[in-house]
This record gives structure tokens, sequence and C-alpha cells, in this order.
């Protein structure tokens, strides 16, 4: 079929001021409507030109409270609609795909292959390598995750912010090496706690607060604290003894120059020749990526090598890790303590690291999924991330969650499936077993050198230049960020930077965009006459479009606006000789929502035009808004002749009138 | 001129699914453009159609970083333009503007002649007889404001709210009966600085956070004071002598039960007898508009009448006002103590103190602005509200603001300019020099029917009635600040209400509106399918309208939320044996903003696309965004041929890459 759509040429001029009005009466006029239409639209007789055709604002379907509510909420708890594939199958279907969305293995186990295995084995290997120094916590969590997990390419341990905050917050009240025993017992009901807020976070649904943690917050968050953990390592890689327990870079920096005397030139030789190495890996690795297996050794090689040393050396000027326990995880069910006074802080420091390793886990997971373009559920996540650490609370484990660091050695080294989690838990396994004694001489400034490594590398200036760039206030949440953790408390610094994520979007609603428009020649369409410089103003109108929901915070604003356009319009007018401003149209197309007070705003504003005799008039407004229009009494004031489908509409109505 | 409008009628069937694609794009194609335009559209040509025309998306003017700074610094806190008028004046016209400026009533002043006079004459002395009982804080601080203020209507005084939660809180540190000196210098330092904070506020030109106390919110506010206050006068309405000083609603009760020894028949009868004719007198007026003078002149009368009977009587068993101060205020800048232990309370009480009122002032000096057709400055209005409290802290005055009882008075006597403020005023001063002995006998009974009458008036049960039929989260503050009032405290109750309404705004932010939008019959304009039924989708394509700016708080949202109407159609597509998707346009219209996460989602979705083969494109984005796009990666991985003038170009465009 030939569509056939001819269209005689419009012989007008829009820019003479005089017949200006008509002509972009004209131009507005919609093109008469096809033979098949769902609705009557009325038409309007126009002297000496064509028929005009208007169309209805429409409404949508009527919905019951309890309708709008139910469907609100599943918007705001399940917007993945986690029950659409259940849809039209049978009862022993459901069944099987009940027991895939529960625990994903079944979905991914069911396809596995020898060729998955193999890429499954070296990517498990490789991250093993990473997570001996933090053996205990490397195996029983990656398993659990493997069963629960719905990211294929997370790799599961301690990491080292949470582990950070925890430490901090446990050791203002407890002291590790006075009270070690009860130290424990906190870190690991903290760490239970925190499983258990992960985890009920997810089952309530709530996975959407973590969406308030800005990727600009995390980037000044993520920096900040990688300077503050290098800086810890100072007492490692210094061999300084007596070391300050509190976070803040000023305390730290004291701590570093009052004790150096304690300084040993040995264990400073030694870190920094392996410090040197490691960062020279990473840079050969982040050159050439096939090489990635240079850096994902280095770590291990590094430990082997510095024992082999230290072993042979048996200096007692450098300090070595010492005894560490051997065997499997012991069981740590009975020292989970839910009384006494310490519950109020590990609650507290529970939900703190709860939250923070879970940001960081769920950050990284959609990250590795939108690589590999499959999708990850947050909320299943929080609930694998929390039974996870519940699980690892009764079996000796800090607060795990998956790794950003580990999880790029993961990918880039070709996993396949969550099985390389259970290959680097079974090589943890063998290495609690039987080689533990292995690491009695290892040096404690290798473990240094190899953090220091690790967090360097999520100091991202490129990216915070990139904020500045675009986007000045996101940039201001970062280095609010950065300074608030460096300079006075990870809870401090990530608090300010959310407040100031928050206030930003406030600041957006209060004083929402507003833009004056004209008609863009040749089309029926109004768009701003700042983006648009070709666009040109309609005589005796003036066209606001508003850029926000209408809200309690903005209607103020909004009528003010509004008036001072009119004002600035008429002010022009005036001067060039045009006629004054005779009807304005608010083009409603982006008020997403209006509340009560935005409502009594549009009553108020037509009233204030009214006394002016300046018609206002909507244009397209949306279903949401049209529907609290007619529930309230506004919907009334204005009138179905004062809504229109479109500005091109509302002006060829007005037009009209005009010329009456 | 006559302008030719002829329009050859085009000949399809929207309905038909097969032609539909080809179809659309015809309806799509915009009419060719008139002779004179600014720009060069690209024409397309396609087979048997007429020519294609497309237009580019534009930028902004590019302005640097600075200006674009300074320009959303004054949308910020110079909304209003005050420096508008000064331009193009000569120096002695702006010293008088300015004049005018600071001082209003210079303003109207200039105008004044004696019809007006008259008016304010009786508004002045009907406002006078509402404010005896509060004499001293009736008498400097209406002075200051006529000077000042840029209301016409507002007739100001101490208000319940106010003097209530200053009294509430300072009552909880200093008892007033056992240590009434430093009560007092403590309610006139509260007031102190109540007032420099309220001028801070308006010379830091921060009035916009006052729109955070939405209307919903002080209706329940006000509310739930109201029933407080009403039930605290029982106090006196039965005769109590030993009652609660807090104002919770169950201490208050308690109070009232625990007495009930000492309820005074006496009293009782007179209280009700009195209150019944003053609620009498009100519904007279309120029906009947033209009597307004008995409701206005009903508390006076009543004082003089019961002062009269109690006189006669001498009953013990009514207690009396007693001994007044005679004579004008005191001054009492020698009480103001900002040193001691009291200061940090001081400050709170004033802070707390100081918001209220002012957010009283402004809302009713706006309400009735825009009854009047004016405009109320309301950092001004804080200027002129903040030193009026402070003059009045220094000449023995509580907090004083626009009160919105007496303003409706005010205005329902005829008042035409704040002159009514300075008659009351005198009035009052005679009251205070030569009229206080009178008041001697007054029984406190009568005052506290009085005080109920006002306040009772403040429960605006229809309010909330509509809030509820409008909007339920708008409903929901409101009761919440209603129960947080009643049952927990002024400070809790206002908490929880601002509280839920910035949750309202986040929720919309975080889950914003996202339409499916089809091509309405005879147009070119597409709108949402589910509020538009007549809307036709166009085959393989998806077009999805986002309402709301695009934030880190609803990046991840969007994604997903495509990705699943992506899901959606093509599984419909592939019910009905219909091409499947192609393309996805997202109409960008009523995206405001975008920030960096929003920017990298974008990025995101259009990767995930790519992968499954499916173009990503974009409609009709905002200067700001496009700007924003344009400064990082994402304009250049879109592109400029994936940037669209409009949706019904970007359909155009896509069918004819599609028939290629």
């Amino acid at each position: 079929m030939v569509v056939n759509n001819k269209v005689d040429s419009l012989s007008y001029d829009v820019e003479a001021p005089p017949q200006g009005a008509a002509a972009a009466a004209a131009a507005a006029a919609p093109p008469p409507a096809p033979a098949h239409h769902h609705h009557a639209p009325a038409p309007v007789m126009r002297e000496g030109a064509a028929v005009l055709e208007m169309h209805k604002v429409s409404l949508p379907e009527p919905r019951t409270a309890a309708k709008a509510l139910r469907q609100r909420l599943a918007e705001v708890f399940f917007p993945d609609d986690p029950l659409h594939q259940f849809k039209n199958q049978s009862s022993a279907r459901r069944f099987i795909l009940a027991l895939q969305y529960f625990f994903p293995i079944f979905q991914w186990g069911s396809e596995y292959n020898p060729r998955l295995l193999r890429s499954d084995l070296v990517a498990g290997l490789t991250i093993a390598s990473l997570a001996i120094p933090q053996a205990h916590s490397s195996f029983v969590p990656p398993l659990i995750y493997s069963l629960l997990g719905s990211s294929r390419d997370l790799a599961v341990g301690p990491v080292s912010i949470a582990s950070l905050v925890m430490g901090s917050m446990l050791r203002e009240a407890v002291s590790p090496d006075e009270q070690p025993m009860l130290y424990l017992q906190l870190a690991f009901t903290a760490t239970f706690f925190a499983g258990v807020f992960q985890a009920s976070l997810g089952f309530l649904r709530l996975g959407f607060i973590v969406d308030f943690l800005s990727k600009a917050t995390l980037t000044g968050f993520m920096g900040g604290a990688a300077i503050i953990v290098s800086l810890q390592q100072l007492k490692g890689l210094l061999g300084i003894v007596h070391f300050t327990s509190h976070m803040g870079f000023i305390d730290v920096m004291r701590s570093v120059f009052k004790r150096h005397d304690e300084w040993e030139w040995q264990t400073i030789v030694m870190g920094t020749a392996f410090l040197a190495i490691l960062l020279l890996t990473r840079q050969i690795s982040a050159r050439n990526p096939k090489l990635f297996w240079i850096s994902a050794g280095a770590p291990l090689a590094s430990v082997i090598i510095s024992t082999i040393l230290s072993f042979i050396w048996k200096s007692h000027s450098i300090s070595v890790i010492g005894i560490l326990p051997r065997g499997v995880n012991p069981p740590s069910a009975n020292m989970l303590t839910f009384s006494g006074s310490y519950v109020a802080l590990t609650i507290k420091t529970g939900i703190m690291t709860g939250i923070l390793s879970l940001t960081e886990g769920i950050a990284v997971g959609r990250t590795f999924a939108s690589i590999n373009n499959y999708q990850v559920d947050g909320n299943k996540e929080m609930m694998a991330i929390g039974i996870m650490n519940m699980a690892g609370s009764c079996a000796s484990c800090y607060v795990t969650t998956g790794s950003f660091s580990r999880s790029a050695v993961n990918y880039s080294a070709g996993c396949k499936t969550a099985l390389s989690n259970i290959v680097m838990a079974a090589a943890v396994l063998v290495t609690l077993l039987f080689l533990m004694p292995l690491f009695h001489y290892t040096p404690n400034v290798i473990l240094s050198a190899i953090i220091i490594t690790a967090v360097v590398g999520l100091i991202d200036v490129r990216g915070a230049a990139k904020l500045w760039k675009v986007d000045k206030l996101d940039f201001l949440a970062c280095i609010s960020a950065f300074l608030g953790v460096l300079l006075v408390s990870v809870q401090m610094g990530l608090a300010i930077a959310v407040g100031i994520s928050l206030f930003k979007i406030l600041l957006q609603v209060t004083r929402p965009n507003l833009v004056v428009k004209g008609l863009i020649p040749g089309t029926q369409s109004y768009r701003s006459v700042v983006q648009y410089r070709e666009a040109v103003r309609v005589p005796s109108f003036l066209i606001v479009g508003v850029e926000s929901a209408i809200y309690f915070a903005n209607s103020m604003y909004l009528v003010e606006r509004v008036m001072r356009y009119l004002r600035d319009e008429e002010e022009k007018a005036l001067k060039s000789n045009q006629s004054s401003i005779r009807c304005v149209v608010l083009d409603m197309s982006a008020v997403a929502a209006i509340d009560t007070s935005g409502l009594d705003a549009l009553s108020e504003l037509k009233k204030v035009l009214d006394k002016r005799n300046i018609e206002l008039v909507l244009a397209n407004p949306v279903g949401s808004v049209t529907e609290r229009m007619f529930n309230s009494a506004v919907g009334e004031t204005f009138g179905s002749d004062r809504l229109f489908f479109s500005v091109a509409e509302a002006v060829a109505a007005g037009a009209c009138k005009a010329q009456r």
C-alpha cells in the first residue's frame, strides 16, 4: 500500500508580526483526521481557513483507590515484576522455576559443561591466591553465595571498607589487643546483625535505598577510604608498634611522625621493594590486559618469596604473622552475644557495615552484569549477601561481600559462572588444612604492601575530573565524601555526600526549569526559545513549558516565575509596539505529577490572570495530572475548554477566540 | 492577509498492523517548511512518498561555567529579580525606589487619601478589640511592621501556635510561677533570637525553605495544635488550679480528670455560657458575611460584660486576671541574656518559634495578597517580621507575626493599607495608659472561652477530606502532623510531616512515571497509550516517555523499566505474529535534567540494546540535557544521527532505515 501524503505548502510568513498570531494558528492546525479514529474531534470553523480539528484531553481508565495504591506499591517494591515468569505454567514447571528463582545454581547448573568448568577452574584458583591472607572469611561465604547469588562474576570475600569501619567502630569500645576474645565475639555478632539487616532489606524489597548512594558519592568515598587505608598501612610498612586505632587523617599522621623512633629500616626497605614490584606488575597488567596473570599472581608470589626470605633471615626487627589458626573454620555460633551492654554497638556496627558492604557488592554485581549483558536482581542479591553473612558469622567469618578488585580479577581470568567461587573455597580449604604453618614467617609488611596496591586502584582521579566537567554539584558531592571520609569519619563523609545528593534533587524540585516556548518554523512543535534560536514567539501568546512535577515545594515559585515572564514579555511587547499578551499557555507535557498545593497554585494563577483579562489554558496534561484535576475542584475551574491536547491546538483555539 | 492552509486528507488506515510502520512514518512526516526558516533541514527521500524533513536538536548558546553558576544561583536566591525596577533609572529616582523598596510605607503612603483612612480606621479599631488581652505585644510590633511590611492586609500580633511552643519549651526548664523574672528574661531573649533568625533568613534570601511546609502539613498541624490549645483552656474553663505544664494530649487529659475535685461549677457555668455565645456569633457571621462585626465585636463585648458581672458578683471561686501592668511597654533590652546555662535553650526556642511564626505570617500574607491580586515578597516579609521581633523583644513583647484570624477580621473590616496596624497600635496604647485597671475583674474563664473560639476555627476537616480525595500521601502527611502534634510534641509532629513530604518527592524521583506512547490518529503527536485509548502503537517501535529528571536515584530503575517494557512488547508481538521491536525511542521532552549517573545509564541501555540489535534513539532532549550529553562522552556515543527533534521524526527516520 502506497501512502498518499501530499501536503500543499503553506504560504505565510511566520516572522511578520501583525499577522503572526493567525499564521501561527494556521500552522498549528493539525491535518484532517484519517477515516478511522476512536473519538469525535470537534471541528471549529474559521473564516477563510481550513477546518480546525480539536482533540480532547483523555483521562486514563478510572481506577479504584485500592487498585491505584496496589499499582503504585507494585512499582515501588516490585519494579522487576518477579512473578512474570510464573504466568501460564504448570505447577511442576512452577516448582522448578521457583527453585531456580531462589537458588540460581539450579539455573546455570543445568546447562553446565566441561568447557565452562575449565574457565571457572582457572578463575577460581587465581582469586584464591588473593584470598589466602583472609583465609577463613573466604571459605564459607563463597560457598553460600554460589548457591544463592544471581551474579556470575562476583568474587566474594571481605572488603577493606567494611572491615575498616567495623574495626574502627568496635575499637572505640573494646581493644582487640587487651580483650581479644570479647572483640571477636562483638565482631561475629556485628557480622550476624549485618547479615540480618541485609537479608531483611531484600525481603522487604527495599533494595532501592542503595540507589541513593550515587556514583559520584561512591567515587569520592572510595578515594578517601583508599587514602585512609593506605596511610594506616604505614604502621606495617614502617614497622611502628604503637599506632592509633582512630581513622582520621590527622590522628594517623600524628601517630606516624610521633613514633618515628619506632621506624625500622629493614622493614622499610623490604616493604618499599615489594610495594614497588607490586605496583609495577599492576602497571604491566593495566597496559597489556593479556598479561593480567602477572598482577593476579603477584600477591601470592610476594607472600611466598617474602616468607622464604624472612625464614632464612630470621631477623627479629621484621614482625611476622606468627601462628595462624590451623584447620577449617571453627564454629562461632556460640560466640554471638545478644545481651549485655554491647548490643547497641554491635547492631549499629552491623547496620553500618551491612549497608556499606551491600552497596559495594551490588554495585560491583551490576557493573559486571552490564558488561556481560545479564540482569542482577537487587533484592535477591541482598538476600544472598545477607544469608551468606548470617552463615559466615557462625563460622568465624567477618563481613563479606562481592569485592571489586577480586571480581575484576575473576572476570579477566575468564570465569563463566559462580562455580569459580566454589573453586576458590576449595583452594582456601586445602590451604587452611595443610599449608597454614607455611605462613608463620610471612612478614606483616608484605600484607601492608598488598593492601596498599589493592586500594590505590580505587582512587579514580579521572572519574572525579569527569564529574567536574559534566556536573558541578555531583563533583561537590564527590569531593565532600572524599574530604569527609579523610578528615572526619567514614560515616560522616557518607552522610554529607548523601545529604548533598538529596539536596540536589530537592533543589531541582524547588526551582524547576521553566522555559518560554516558540513555534519551530515548518513544524507544529513548540520548543524553548533559549535552546532553539529559530523558534518564533507567537504574538499575544506567552507559552511556558514547566519541566518538573508541581509540588508544594515549587508551587509558589511557579506562580511567581510565570508572572515574571509575563512582565518581561509585556515590557518587550510595549517596546516593540506589538499587541500585549492575551493568553498564557502552560505546556504541562513534562509535569509528571501534581499535589494539592500545586492544584491550588494553578487556581491562584488563573484567578490572578483573570483579573488582568488574560486567559490561562493548559496544554497536554498527562494522565495522573488530569485525573487529579478532575478529582479536585480545579478541573471544573478550568473546564474542558481550557484543557488542550497540545500547545498547537491551544494556540489555534486561542487565536480563533481572539478573531471573533 | 488570508492564510492558505489547504491540506489534502491522508488515505491510510492506522489500525491495519502490517502497513502500520509505514503509515505511522508517513503520518509522522512534518509538513514542508515555509519559505523562511533559519536552519537547513536535511531532506530524506523515500520511494512513493513525500519529502521528509528532519530538524536538528539545538544546543543552547554556550555559557561559561561561571555564568551558568551565576544564573543558577540567581534563580535559587533571587527568583523575584528585585533589581529589575532599578534598570534605566536616574540616581535620584533610584534612591526613591530603594527607599520604597526597603520601606513600603513610602510606596502606599504617597498615594494615601481620606477615603482609605476611613476604611483603615474601622478595620484598625476592630482588630484592636481582639488585641487587648495581649496588649503589650500588640503595640510596638504593628508599628514596625507598618513601616517595613509589604502586605496590606496582615494584622500583626502574637499567635497561639508560636506562643504555645515557646511556653512549652521554656517551661521544661523554668517554671513561670516559681521564677517569673527568669522566665520573662528567657522569653524575651528567645523572641530576640527568633527575630535574628527570621531577619537572617530574609537577608540570606533563604525564603524558599518556608515552602517546605506544605499546605497539607499546615492543615494537620493547625488542627492538632488547635485541639491541644483548646484542651489546655480546660484549665480556665473548669477552674482547675494545679495543671500540667506539658502539652501532650494524654498529660492534659490526665490533669483534667485527676483534678476533678478542683472543678468549679460557677466558673463552668459562666465559661460554657460565654463559649456558647461566642460560637453562636461566629456561626452568624459565617452564614452572613455582612454581619462580620457581630463576631468581630463579640470578644471585646464578652470581656466587658463578664468583667461587670464579676465586679458585681465578687465571687472568690471565679479567678480573675488581677493587677495588670499599667503604662506603655517597659523597655526590656536589659533583660536579654546572652550568656549562662540557658543560651542553648533560648536559641533553640527562638529558631523553633521563629520558623513557626514566619510560616504562619507568610502563608497568611500570601493568601490575602492572592485574593487582592498583589505580590508579597517572601524575603522582605521575613526581614520585616524579624526586625519587628528584634525590636519587640526590647519592648516587653513576645514573638509576634501576621495572625490568620486577626488578618481575616482586618480584611473583612475593609482595611486598605498597613495603616490599620497603626490604628490598632494607637488604640492599644490608649488602653494601656488609661483603661488597664478596668480589666482587673475580668475572669480568666472568658479569655479561655475567647481562645477556644478562635482556635476551633483553625480545624479544617473539609480541607483534610479534600486531601484524602485528591492525594492520599498528602493526607498521610496531614494526619501525621495532626497526630504527632496531638500525641507526641509540636516539634515531632512537624518533623514527621516534613519528613513525609520530602519522602513523597524522593519517591516520585526514585520511581518516575514511564509511559509507552502511541500515535494519536490524525496528528503527529505521540501520547501515553494508557491515557489515550485511541493511541496506536507503531509496529516494531517501542516509544517510551520518561516523565522525570534522570538522576542517580532512578537511573537503574529507568534501565530496568525500559527492559521490562521491551520484554512485554516482544511477548505481545510474538503472540500476535507481529514483527519484533527493532527500535526503542526514548521521548526525553519531560527530562528536565540529567546527572552523571543518568548519562551512564543511557550509555548502558544503549550497550545492552546494541547487543540485541535494537536501535536506541532519543527524541527532543531539552537544552541542559543536550548540553550535558555533549560535555560527556555520551553525546558522541549517540551521535547526532540518534538524536531527534521529535518522536515523529525519530519514527520516520527509523522507518526509512528499516525499509532500505
